[in-house]
């Protein structure tokens, strides 16, 4: 599928209330679970989106608009949440984020994006040139992959709990 | 995680709504959307859970609490959706789920499931064996497979899309 506004809008609007529905008023066993050590809770991964949404979506598209000198992205930090949720609800979150993205959204509108500007190229710290159609595409991939993983991680709970049915439950092995 | 009624309960109650979130409204392509040939879009397996709500969780209990003499569950068929949802909207799917999916939890609570009763078996098909208690196990683990197979095969529709990003994005190869 090619990148289109649009199409990619209608995910990035839905996914902060994706997440409330999903995880508002769950019991803290399902919202604190992750998948070992190292590894993210659906807390964790919305502090995660959080974070995204002050640090990386938005500022990168402006530095690409920009054309400046020096285009090169600030690195993310991906254990920025550890640090920044702490001491807030998951409901304190779940609206930071639907507040956030919504900023997001009103300021990417604003950008009148046509085909030429959707071309123009930043610089990643890792891969070099990469054009602002691809960061808008990575931010909806994004969204998605950490719904799936939320799904995941919250499914892996009851690995032992199904006992021979997991084998056909493909997500407790992934 | 041990299995535990409520929680179980909390988690099967909000996918229908959770579905209806990620989905209602969509653009066409990402509803149809696929990983590929003999894959299921999100329009197929919302088709699925339906079938589920009528032929799977429920008739299951049902069959293990009689403990009649046959305890052996009917084979689920899997494909079932590739018939009934045919000449239905995605939205129309997506109500008859919620209340087929209301309709299950109504019965579900007015088994008044205790441990002894968890602890009843019927017997699989293929594994012999299995406990109420891992049937619901199941019900919840096979939504929440589902939910994150859904965003997963949207995801994927931006492979080629994000350009080098892929390598940070493990669900666009699982």
């Amino acid at each position: 599928m090619q990148f289109e506004l649009d199409r990619s809008v209608a995910v990035l609007e839905r996914t902060p209330s994706t997440l409330r529905t999903m995880l508002s008023g769950l019991p803290r066993e399902w919202i604190d679970a992750t998948e070992g050590p190292e590894t993210w809770s659906p807390y964790d991964i919305v502090g995660h989106l959080i974070h995204g949404e002050r640090a990386d979506w938005i500022p990168r598209a402006r530095i690409i608009l920009a054309q400046g000198a020096n285009r090169r992205f600030t690195p993310f930090d991906r254990l920025a949440q550890f640090r920044e949720s702490q001491g807030k609800s998951l409901e304190q979150l779940l609206d930071e984020f639907a507040r956030l993205r919504a900023e997001s959204l009103t300021t990417l509108a604003g950008f009148e994006l046509d085909d030429a500007r959707l071309a123009l190229e930043g610089e990643h710290p890792a891969f070099g040139a990469v054009s602002l159609r691809q960061l808008l595409s990575t931010w909806v991939a994004h969204d998605l992959g950490h719904v799936a993983q939320i799904a995941r991680v919250m499914a892996k709970q009851y690995r032992d709990a199904v006992g021979p049915w997991r084998e056909y439950l493909p997500v407790m092995d992934r």
